[in-house]
């Protein structure tokens, strides 16, 4: 009996949490190894379902990964490389579209709905919600740099109690034009600040951002970042993970969280437990 | 870590009972050592804010025990005794809706709104939403039995998202008709069965339903109960508690439980674990 | 025929005022004789129903009057005096709080429903909808001052058509706090401020404002107000019922009436004919 | 003061009516002397007002009567008639339709708004909400029986709370067709069965169904009109008024009601007094 | 096939209009021969219906014309002029009444109800929706200007989806008053502004207006018109005309049509074609 | 100016077709050439943005055809074949699903918004509106048979004016469940029929149903597709499309049609012209 009363208090644990993001947008970036591993996955999906069921309204943007370098290598499509970037030709857009769309975004809206959910699976083409312009003038080729988010689509899925699953793919908003490969954590951000979220939430192979002892760092302000950033604390793959957090909350979202999907649950431990697992970063 | 993943994990586990009572009524017969041991009544107003948190539609009727007989004797009304029980009065009634409703009910109210909900306390005179007769034709005084429900002043704080406390008097519908007295478990039955309640519980300080051997029967049916009884299994003030049951059960609620609510959050654990802690009537 | 053609008459030359208040909320104190004659109560609740059906939102505030103290006498509860005013202690508040809200407030809401109208009886704790902090820093004890008062809970019983009777009780803001004992007068001024209510009625026992040869003043400004206290003319018990209605009439209700309540049908009286009965004060 | 007082219990008689017939739609046919006399009509529509400030919901169809004559004698067209009857012919029929909608209907309706309710004029042709076919295979040439109504028109009306104005003209469902001229009693009667009207009431110029002796008749059954047709009681003008009644009334109108137009507020008198001035048929 | 395949194209050149004209409101001002030769009525009711359907909102204003002046002349009414133009006396008022709302206004009523649509007649004494005053002081008579618009009644009538026809005759504002006579392309016009119109459309006798060598003038602006009026080429009853245009372009109107009525299908041609056939008048 | 008029005729000639679809569902089986010659995608977007305007929902079903088979050629994944139809292993089916969901039904998507539209495309893995079981006990692998459909996600899209882009793939409803592989022809009228629409309508690369000396057969019954199959008349690749439509029919779709894709704007042909340009079949 004890034993059960210990696990009442924990579910109470929760309710300040519950009562304070009733009805609020949480941005999801889904990535790594959450996507990969098949346990994880599962955990992924009760995560956001038990999110919904207490009244939060996330919203889930995917990227695509590995995937896409292997039909590319099978199909043996050739890449140009810019700034170690690969250039998306359109021969590589129609496979992009076709892994992040046709595929994985699948897999996760039937994971979700398995698991209890009603999810739905879009991209920026889709009643043509999101749209993009090339990015550097076009020197990745249909690399995109959202200009346009229009709110109504997935406002819509949310009032009729959808979970939207976003791969993000933005219209190039022309006949025939293929489309254009966004970044995935910054398509998060962008949604998350366009729909007035009030978290966005990167789930990540990381443990979160670490100081130069590898001790992490709970909370970050924009002050900080720019300081860690300068001395080197903040570097490599983690500059642009740092920058798409700081692009949501200059735009209003009150939290972006870098959290380690390695971890189960690691979604409702990030925001249903007082100190949190990974990152947060605040304005 | 792994200590937060088990407390993940533990909330994930009332996910099935979340998604299942979604929108479901629950009747909470509130009374006993809950209602009177300060540390028990934070406890239970927490239960009762989770559980309308997570999307289920509490309805709380509560008794008055103690308190009521602490002013009756301060006030030295004598009473008269009828088969044991006391016969009310109009100046016992005036003193009995004094206690129920100016006292009990409105510290319930207060109770619930403190930890964060938004609470309404009624009587079945406010709206005129539940009249009764004089039980066996007035041999109890002002002891009614109910013999109309109007659902809709329930039915209009529920759509509000209030928490309706109900204390359990009746009008006399007439004109400076004093009300009647209901007894609140035979209360709690009949509004679960007039509203479509899914589930009527009822916190007492017993640990539930004993077999001969004092072990706890989970689960009863009717015809069990028919048999106990027959046996004496099932005797003294059990047999009221149990035919309260049975009449939400004959009409239409789905389960009856009696639950000792002298277990810290016990209401959490009957309704979110999957074998519970008190006795469960079906029929 | 001749009788009953000005019978119509009569009921037509109401119609200028039913079209202009209808959809007004009018708040309402109730209170002196008009609350203990069993004919004037009837006559009350008659006429408050009439005022419901040709549209206007009658919201009813009382007061407890002789009734606690005959129970604070009964009960040998004893009252430390400040100012000529009771001290209302823990005790005292519980006694003041069972009288009005499980006794007085509870007579009215049936006397209204018995004679066709919905009425539901609250006081501030209900939905909490009304906080208090000490008068005077607490020298009166539980005597509270309105600090807060949500008008939602109001307005959702007004929506559907309910006559919400309220008990001069604020929520004192914390667990296990006994709560506030407001003046009525005050409570019924800052409820018709907060609901931008049309007129606030006071039925007293009084014909109205005298003038020092005792004649009625039927209406009063500001600053005749201010010259007649200066001078004398209103004086005493009076004083604190001026400026109940000066309160709501500075934050915006159009008209204070005081009006005698033990005139029959007083209300209509004073809302239906062109020149009333008793004193009105506008800004 | 006393007077006063009276007034105000005079208002209040009409509270149980106001109760009953809240929400309910009343047909009335206004014509004769209340149509002409200035002093009645503007009595009439302050009668109308009153009802529906009360929460009635009036309907009005009105007739034509002698400005119809006065048109065609002007115009010196001359019409066959047939049993006593004129024959409608097309050159009739633009008369009686530019009086009927384009004079008669107009004053009504602007008398009602100029007394400040909302009123619009409508005739079957608008909305083609009233279709009808020749009588008696055309034998009065355009002098139709009802065979459609189509209720949204006026529900629609209704519900943006307009009072509608009804001229007896029904469409003729065809191009080019000019309508058809229709008995306006009967026209009351069958708007009021297809409505579902509470009441029917005819405004005429005759105290209403008198005996024998000269006697009012204040309540007829079915039975006893078929009686007293068959002594003659009833006769001449009164049987076709009789039988537009018991039209409305066979067709599930509780009452239909003939009143004395002559007498001032006769409406409120028959509507909110409890024995009425007219004759009342009910089934 | 070839034909039928350049008939779908021709209806696909809608699209565009279609999109752009969706939920707009257009006031057509309908008179001349489009209103008297019975082949270009049904047309033009073809086209109102086609209007409507596509998802514009039509409220179709109308004159009298000839009718007037033949029944003033069948009765023998003669009239006083200034300036050339018929004085209103209370007697013309009246027939002028007759024939627009009793005649005309239910003819083309029916006109559109015949084909299809549910088109509602009123004047602007129904719900009181347009009011005037004395044009120049009364000089002549009750030949009125327009001082208020009402747009409820008419919205109503639109969101319920009826076509609204709507006879110039403005209220007084007085009991007994007999209303005013209003030039129905200037009530157009106001009207059109009032409801915040896309566009105002005027159904005339002529081809547009002509420059001094006979062509169109297919587009005008207001800066064109004072200098065609200054050199003489917009001279005579065109100034009137192009007067009412301005008074609607100068109070919002995006844009004002004056078409060939005696055009088959003219309206079609205006709004659903790219070039139109008349003068468009635009800011 | 006549060649005009000529148009306007045109344009009106849709008039009684525009009025009777008004709010239908119509779903459109969209494939062979129609989807894939330039010009021909671009008229069929028009074609259903003007049936979207004019007020109907046309709901689109597409296939995959010969880019499914491309990438697998490309992708050196053999196939097993079985009764001449290829059996869809999981590796296929990966196949299927990209191409059908993640670029022909995301190339519809735009290709419709482009021209003006709001479309959103799904498959039966969204919100889990569309599960299959395998047919034929598995023989032909992952192709499966529709088992049930949950109207609501095309409902609510519907609803929110959004045209929906159907990719015939079924969910197989469980976690890690590849989907389902449907035939389009089946998926659409399945779909109709659920949907309760008023038409399916097959887009193909055939002029219609053909009788034994090739002259197109305009209308088909039940009992005729009965003796032209025994006949022979109806043969080969013909029969699963006629099967398709006698599904459809059966289940209470009024009419399906068989249309040529290959000509220029068949859907608007076949739907607002008078005789149509292919085959329909009714019950």
């Amino acid at each position: 009996m004890k034993e059960k009363i210990a696990q009442a208090k924990l579910l109470l644990e929760a309710l300040p949490y519950i009562k304070k993001y009733a009805n609020q947008i949480f941005v999801i970036k889904y990535g790594g190894s959450a996507q990969i591993n098949p346990d994880l996955k599962n955990r992924f999906a009760q995560d956001v379902i038990l999110l919904h069921l207490v009244g939060i309204k996330p919203v889930i943007v995917h990227g695509g990964g590995k995937k896409i370098n292997d039909l590319l290598d099978k199909l043996q499509i050739n890449s140009e490389f810019v700034d170690g970037m690969r250039v998306t030709s359109e021969e590589v857009m129609e496979v992009v579209e076709m892994v992040l769309c046709g595929n994985i975004n699948k897999e996760i809206t039937n994971l979700l709905n398995m698991h209890g959910s009603k999810a739905i699976g879009i991209t920026g083409k889709d009643g043509n919600f999101m749209t993009a312009t090339p990015k550097d003038n076009g020197k990745y080729g249909l690399v995109g740099e959202i200009n346009m988010i229009d709110n109504r689509v997935i406002e819509n899925l949310l009032e009729e109690k959808f979970i939207p699953v976003i791969a993000p793919i933005a219209s190039g908003n022309e006949i025939n034009h293929p489309g254009f490969n966004i970044n995935a954590d910054l398509a998060a951000s962008k949604i998350a600040a366009s729909l007035g979220a009030r978290k966005v939430i990167f789930l990540t192979d990381i443990v979160g951002v670490l100081d130069k002892d590898k001790n992490l760092l709970s909370t970050l302000t924009k002050e900080q970042i720019e300081s860690y950033k300068a001395d080197g604390t903040i570097h490599g793959g983690m500059i642009p993970k740092v920058d798409a957090c700081l692009e949501a909350v200059n735009a209003g979202v009150e939290k972006a969280h870098i959290i380690d999907g390695r971890v189960e649950h690691s979604l409702l431990l990030e925001i249903f437990t007082s100190d949190g697992i990974g990152t947060v970063i605040r304005n």
